[in-house]
């Protein structure tokens, strides 16, 4: 067990407490007993709140982790026998220990290439003809799969979303997305939640919380309800509902509240934007893709990395992306945190780049 | 969504809040950044309390749900081709919509029948010679389940145990309790938890806290390293790793404090017990077990249990077991109910008897 | 591994060799090459074939085993999350080591009781609503499995037969057959085999051959085409399909030419009445179920039990229905057992019964 | 369906009849009932013989097709949680419609890249080492697959093998081949077939027979018993396990009797190594892989090919490998393709050259 230096942890966005506003709600949802597995109040304001959000009718269900959120929602899109696109690097590939696979009951996930974490519609048309011309010995193209923000802290356009989804659609897949870091997309987007989802061809979405300032809760959104039917009892069936669903409900209610998931957003991609330029000017420095969201991906010199480690800095090493050789790192920064950090980093990073010059 | 009258619940201990206690270890556990996914000293602290509790090293895996808690334990001692013996009206059967199957990836769950919710040492050995007389044709005997208060509400005494799981081991299987209720029997038996689980003959247990005062947290115990090797891939591909683990160590360090789960449990069983002697006095009134436990099994006149559902008391009508033919129900206590509330039932069921005379 | 004495055997219809009409069918096929994986024209003859023996349009997947032909069509009725309603008895159940559950990915076969292996069309309304009161908690009603001819050797009267599936269709429930000894019931029941599947409400049948005179083959027909769909991907994927297809299709279309199927059947039914009635002669003899079929139940005095089987008789003792005390044999007959194999056995009764009395 | 003109199909092997030795096994096997599921002589030669040409104990199972071979064999390696290493190109990756994730209950097949479709031991060690710094994340590196002779016609040398096994076993990794044409590759390497896998590091062999003369058989063949355990369960309950067993064990019998296997591999490959050297001397043609074994890939002027196709010869076009800008093409012979199949077609494809110059 490490223990952790406060305000230089650049590692994960998901070191972080609740936010107060869910804290809070937690304890006004503590005040008496209620009706279990979602039969309350809570849970079906929060319907009519992401209806709201969403300016359509949508059928949700809180969830406890992004990767039952992913998973589960990719059930009831792929069958077993399924094929499910998406980006090589995408977190339900390298990152779920093969929940896609374990709730599905076996579908294939393919992983597709593409520049700075975004799969190009192109390749899934490509891909789904390819699956058909093998017959019944490939498995059956079901469902994409897109990240938003991507892993690579890039965000999608509504055009790209657009475009990919139709190509898609036209090939009869649905479309999940992955949005463990929506809010930080939507933020840097300055559209309306429905512009960049449904109506750019999205028709299940991930919505994330958890990073962005609740304790452990994400909600599925169907945007489509003939793929919601089997979602209650597969949900039931993975140990996923809630007896007490209020708690769930209620952190989710908080976080739409007054668009406090805008603001953390905001609050954590201005940061990611103000070290990005930050790092982008040090000699030897070469960001690995843009900083859209509330993540930096930066080649730097290799000396200057295990300088400020040694200072105490929190961050990952990353695999590099094709044309880099150098050691790229990821900096994550999050909903609460000072800008003092994030300026405190940048001078240390000056601070070794002239001494090492 | 149904409201809820306060004070006339005894359907469920599911529809309660936190306990005091355990909220506060939310609010205590919020002030800082610290490590994901159980790398922190809450996780860590948890580990060692439940060596303390359990007088011996255990293996600790904290989770959300009751369900995913079982499920989990038994997909690490059963394979595909597996059965697993258990009572058959147990909560893995009945009440999980097959999660227990989805987990293991389709064992097969073997329901004995046993007066009061309880198996009888010798139908294991005989089902599991059945099984081996089979040969390839028949699913493989792979573990052993016991539910610990029983569904019946009724507690296995040590003895009980001891034999039953002499009988599992003779025969190679290991034993999982599912102690959804582990509190309440603990707390009915007063023996130390030790004497009732590892040195009785359990392997793993799901040691629950949702029904006793936590908001959603539950741990998987193995008494057994050898068991416990799977545990962590499977617990993350089934999204049931928080990344924010503090918040279920937490929940679990506090219900532990001070024994808050046996002082819990023992207002529950002492509202139960007297639930129970108030209402076997009623004329037709006959209990379907004994109430050892939190849950109250009795048989009424289907007019008297019918005036209580007009004053707004809610509970369940349940399943007559062998030998009864009139109307069972059933009546659930919980930590937190008012002594009163138990007072204002019985009086008013013995108002209606008398009018009903 | 036992040597067989021949003429002796009375343990299982699965002993037997080819008829000789499907090994020269096998020989005939073998000439020249032609495509693989079903795209050749004893394959689509088969089809064709088989629409015209159920005077419909059916969809036909040859495959190797019964076991492989019953899960292959579970799974494409019931979902993971599903409940498969069936005899306590059946094959499915008790003797395919889960085979259901690993291609349904963890469906729950709920066993009904009744009496000679036959379920009750009451009993399946009643576990439906049962199952739908207890909401999401319960898995999801999904589909209903018969065996024709049953376990016990009776076949279900096409009014049975009727009477059942039209419950189960009210509520929704596609109706598979398990017909193992499909042949065995349609040559009691002298109907045709449309009258006795899909006139009568089955959606999908296990075409049984190789007990009653194939190699390995079985056929999968779905009478209601929106089933079969998936069924393709789902056989490639069990390794079902065979590359050199027309060796299964070519003993299927063997089978049916010139009726060989109910000409093989009726000659195993015939010796099967003939050794019911002599042995429900002998003192102490009482059949436990109607010889319907090819196989007899009957209850008889131990000792003269084992004198039978110390003069090389093969047969199985099987467990006791209700009602009974002693011990109740299984007697097998076959397409290709010589009349006075069933002479002697009796005869051997007779002399043995004799002795002993 | 296509009709097939005879000596004109380069498609594939498994167009194929029955060897003749193969059928007359079939005839011999069926005179008598001998008892099921693998209880019988047949079965018990197999074993022994199989332990004769490996030169060691080893456990043998017969199944039916090469998919349910090596999604079998990898269900017993690999955990559902799992990890399986093997060239991005193998049958069990492109053609098996996911049988591995369903037979395993979903590991995760990762495809490593590698020219003429042999993978390389040191990209072994990194993935298996990238796995374990990915923590609980990542699936469990479990096993790995090797195809021999490879989807691109080459065969490993001895020495490549025990240089990527060696890799495996150090990092706790068994390993599977997958031998769909393993004939092909001893007849090539001309060593001994126990030299070629377990002294060369191989667990477990998918040994097929069906594309070289058998009806549908191949056996998985274990040399470590450890490894064997579950396997006849697993088989059971997929539908493998044959009643009538002896009729895939004869043909396993004839196919290894007075070395058939070998001769009818080395005909098949002396074919494909006088097509492959006919072909190449072609202007613009060019070998996309050396013809080790019965299958040519070879790029040709697209024009050539259309003339080809359209004088009814049959064969599949491929994806070009790195390097390739071309069409490339896969010809297939067989073990009773005859001599002058190969020289019409090299004749065929001078005389179009010429033409076309």
């Amino acid at each position: 067990m490490a223990t952790m230096t406060q305000r230089r942890n650049f590692g994960s966005d998901n070191v972080t407490p609740m936010a107060p506003e869910i804290l809070n709600a937690l304890i006004e949802a503590n005040r008496e007993p209620v009706h279990s597995y979602g039969d309350d109040a809570y849970t079906q304001a929060l319907s009519q709140r992401l209806c709201e959000v969403f300016e359509t009718e949508v059928t949700v269900y809180p969830v406890t982790t992004g990767t039952a959120a992913n998973a589960l929602a990719l059930s009831v899109l792929a069958p077993p026998f399924g094929a499910i696109y998406c980006h090589e690097t995408a977190h339900i590939v390298t990152d779920e220990c093969g929940a896609p696979e374990f709730y599905t009951a076996g579908a294939k996930l393919i992983g597709l290439t593409g520049a700075q974490g975004k799969i190009r519609a192109a390749d899934v048309g490509s891909h789904v003809e390819f699956a058909h011309s093998m017959g019944v010995h490939h498995v059956v193209p079901s469902a994409l799969s897109l990240t938003q923000a991507t892993e690579w802290g890039t965000v999608y356009t509504v055009g790209e979303l657009a475009a990919i989804t139709a190509v898609a659609h036209e090939h009869g897949l649905p479309v999940h997305m992955d949005g463990a870091r929506f809010a930080n997309a939507v933020a840097k987007l300055g559209v309306s939640p429905a512009d960049c989802t449904w109506r750019a061809g999205i028709d299940v979405l991930s919505f994330g919380a958890t990073k962005n300032g609740a304790m452990a809760a994400e909600a599925v959104v169907f945007f489509n309800k003939a793929h919601a039917r089997e979602f209650e009892s597969r949900r039931k069936r993975a140990g996923h509902l809630w007896s007490k669903m209020r708690f769930l409900s209620a952190q989710l209610l908080a976080y739409l509240k007054d668009d406090l998931w805008l603001h953390n957003a905001r609050h954590a991609n201005s940061l990611a934007a103000t070290l990005s330029s930050g790092l982008a000017q040090l000699p030897g420095a070469r960001l690995a893709a843009p900083t859209d969201a509330n993540e930096v991906f930066i080649e730097l010199p290799l000396q200057l990395i295990e300088r400020l480690e040694k200072d105490g800095f929190e961050f990952y090493h990353w695999p590099a992306p094709e044309g880099f050789t150098g050691t790229v790192i990821r900096l994550v920064t999050s909903f609460d945190m000072p800008a003092i950090a994030v300026t405190e980093f940048i001078q240390a990073a000056q601070q070794h780049a002239q001494q090492l010059a």
